[in-house]
C-alpha cells in the first residue's frame, strides 16, 4: 500500500545532503515540511535560503521547492521530494512587520510563533509565566493570515497557543508533537489545545522524536500507533498527520544551537540533561526515511482503514496547504 | 493614437506616492521599471521592498507588482500601472553570488553592476580607468542570465560595458542614458556601444533627464526625437525604447545619497557642480508622467510611422522582457 500513498512529512531538521534526499525518496515521502532556521536572523536567514538554491539547482532530479499546494501534486506526479520551508523560530522577521511577506515570497510557509523561550510574538513552552500572544504577536498572525504564512505553535507555551488558535482568523497547526496524555514532555499539548486545535480545523503532527514518546527511544511502533488511535477518537480523523522532527546525521553542535541559540552562556539541555546531552538514540521502527513504511503497517496493523491510512499519511497534510497557502486581500 | 500604446517606462526613481501612481496613470503608462535601490545593502533592500509591498496593498486599485512579462499584459487589461523592481547598483547583492537569485525571487529583475564607480562587479563611468568586469563580474553575468535578471550598464564605464556585452549570454540593457553623438555626457554612450548592444539584442532606453541632453532644460521635444530618429538608423528599429529616468518629487538629500551613497566624505556632485549641485530644471515638454503623450505626438511629427511609434513607447521593452525573465536550467 504505501508505494501509493501520498505520503508528507510535517517537520524535519536533517543535516541535508543527497544521500538523505534519496532516503526521503526511498521512503516514498512526496514532501517534507524542512526546518531552515531556528535562531538565524534575517541576513543569516537568506544565506541559509542560498544554500537550499545550491540543493535545488545541484539535485534537481530528486527534490523540488514546494512554491504552492499545486507543486506538492506536480513532486508526487515526478516522483520527487518536495522541500517546504518552515522557519522554528520567529527570529527572522527580528522586530520587523513587513519582513513577514518578504519571508513568504521566498516560500517560507510555515513559521513557529516561539521556539521554547519567550520570543517577540509570544511564549515558549519552557518559560514558568506564559502571558500569551504579545502587540506585536496579533499583528504578526495578522499579516500571516494575509499572506498565506501558516502558524505552528510546535514550541509554545499553552495559553500562547490556545490565544493564536483563537486570534488566527485560519487554521493553524501543532506540526511536531505528542499528546501529554501519551507522554508528559513540556513539548507535548494538553487535551484542550489539542481539541481547540482540531474544532478551529488545524492540524497535529505526531512526533517521532524519543523525547517526546512514552519509553523514549524504546517506544514500540504499536504505542505509538495506539497513540495516534487515541487521539483520531480526540481530534477527529481529519486533524492528524506525521510530523516526524526527525534530525539526522546533525551534529551535536546543531543541538547545541537549537536549544542555548545566542541567548544562554549557561549551557541549556532543553529537553536532555546534563547527564544525557547528546541526540537520542533512534527508534529501531525508525531510523531515518525509509522506514515510512513502517508507519503505515503500523497504522494498518492497529486497524486504521486504507483511507484513514492515507488521511494520517498525508492526505490530512495536503488538505490543510491547499487551504493554507493562498493570499487573503 | 496615445491611449491605444501599450507604454513602458524603462526607468523612473520618483518619490512614489498616490499622486504620482496617478500622474503615471493618466499619462497612459503601463509599466514602469522603478529604481528601489541605489546603495542600500541587503537588509536595506529588503526595507525598500516591504515598504513598496504596502504601497501595492495601498493603492491596489491603481498599481500593481510585476512578477513575469505576462504581467505586463495583465497591467494593461486592468488599466493598472505595473511597477517592476529594478536596481541602480549592485549594493544589493553584497559579495554574495547567493543573493542574486534571492532579489529575482523578490522580483527584482533588473540591476546594474555599477553605479558610476568601480564596483564589486564592473567599472562605473567615473572612473579614470575602466580595467572591465571582474572575477566576481564574470560569475554574477552568468548566475544573472540563469535566473532571469537583466544587466543593466547605464551608469558603467565603456570596456566594462562592451565586456558585458560579450560575456552575457542573454541580451543586456542601458536602461536610461543617449548617445555620446547626440551631447557628450560621461553617461551617455559611444556609437561603438551602441552598436554592439544593439547587434547583441539589447536595447536602449533613452533617458530625458535634463544633464543627458543637448541644451540640458531648453533641449526640445524635436532635438530629442530626432535624436531618437538618427539612433534607429544606427541601432535599428527594435532595439530602442524610453528610460526617462524621471526622478519626481525628490528631496536633494536622495541627489545626495545616489551621488555620495557612504562612500565620499567630500562632497561629489555627480553630474552637476559646486554652483548648480542641485536637481535640474525639468524639460518643459516633459514635466512629469501625464507628459507622455507629448513624446507620441513629437514621434510621430519626425516622420515615424505609427507601428514604430509603437515599438519605441514600448513593444520593445515589452518583446526584451518577454525573451529576458524566464530561468533558464
Amino acid at each position: 500500500m504505501h508505494n501509493d500513498l501520498l505520503v508528507i512529512d510535517g517537520l524535519q531538521y536533517s543535516n541535508w545532503d543527497r544521500e538523505i534526499f534519496q532516503q526521503l525518496h526511498d521512503g516514498g515521502v512526496t514532501m517534507v515540511h524542512a526546518t531552515i532556521v531556528y535562531h538565524e536572523q534575517i541576513r543569516e536567514t537568506l544565506s541559509r535560503i542560498a544554500q537550499w538554491n545550491r540543493l535545488f539547482e545541484d539535485n534537481a532530479d530528486l527534490i523540488m521547492p514546494i512554491k504552492s499546494a499545486a507543486d506538492i501534486h506536480l513532486a508526487k506526479q515526478q516522483g520527487k521530494v518536495g522541500i517546504m520551508f518552515g522557519a522554528q523560530n520567529c527570529s527572522l522577521i527580528e522586530d520587523d512587520i513587513g519582513m513577514i511577506e518578504i519571508m513568504r515570497e521566498l516560500n517560507l510557509m510555515i513559521m513557529q510563533l516561539t521556539y521554547n523561550n519567550q520570543s517577540l510574538l509570544a511564549c515558549g513552552c519552557y518559560e514558568k509565566i506564559d502571558s500569551g500572544v504579545t502587540r506585536f504577536g496579533k499583528q504578526a498572525i495578522a499579516e500571516m493570515n494575509r499572506v498565506g504564512m501558516i502558524i505552528d505553535m510546535s514550541h509554545s507555551g499553552e495559553k500562547s497557543t490556545l490565544e493564536a488558535i483563537e486570534i488566527s482568523s485560519r487554521p493553524i497547526v501543532i506540526s511536531h508533537a505528542n499528546p501529554t496524555s501519551f507522554y508528559p514532555a513540556k513539548r507535548n499539548k494538553s487535551n484542550l489545545v489539542l481539541r481547540q486545535l482540531s474544532q478551529s480545523g488545524g492540524l497535529l503532527g505526531f512526533s517521532l522524536y524519543p523525547f517526546h514518546l512514552k519509553n523514549g527511544p524504546d517506544c514500540t511502533l504499536q504505542d505509538f500507533c495506539q497513540m495516534i488511535a487515541n487521539t483520531a477518537d480526540l481530534m477527529g480523523i481529519e486533524h492528524i498527520g506525521i510530523g516526524t522532527d526527525l534530525c539526522q546525521n546533525q551534529p551535536v553542535s546543531i543541538l547545541d544551537w537549537m536549544r542555548n541559540g545566542r541567548w544562554s552562556k549557561q549551557t541549556d539541555y532543553g529537553e536532555g540533561n546534563k547527564n544525557n546531552a547528546g541526540w537520542p538514540r533512534p527508534l529501531p521502527w525508525f531510523r531515518d526515511s525509509r522506514d515510512f513504511p513502517n508507519l503505515t503497517r503500523g497504522l494498518q496493523e492497529i486497524g486504521f482503514h486504507d483511507t484513514e491510512v492515507a488521511k494520517i499519511m498525508g492526505l490530512n497534510w495536503l488538505r490543510f496547504f491547499e487551504n493554507s497557502l493562498s493570499a487573503r486581500s
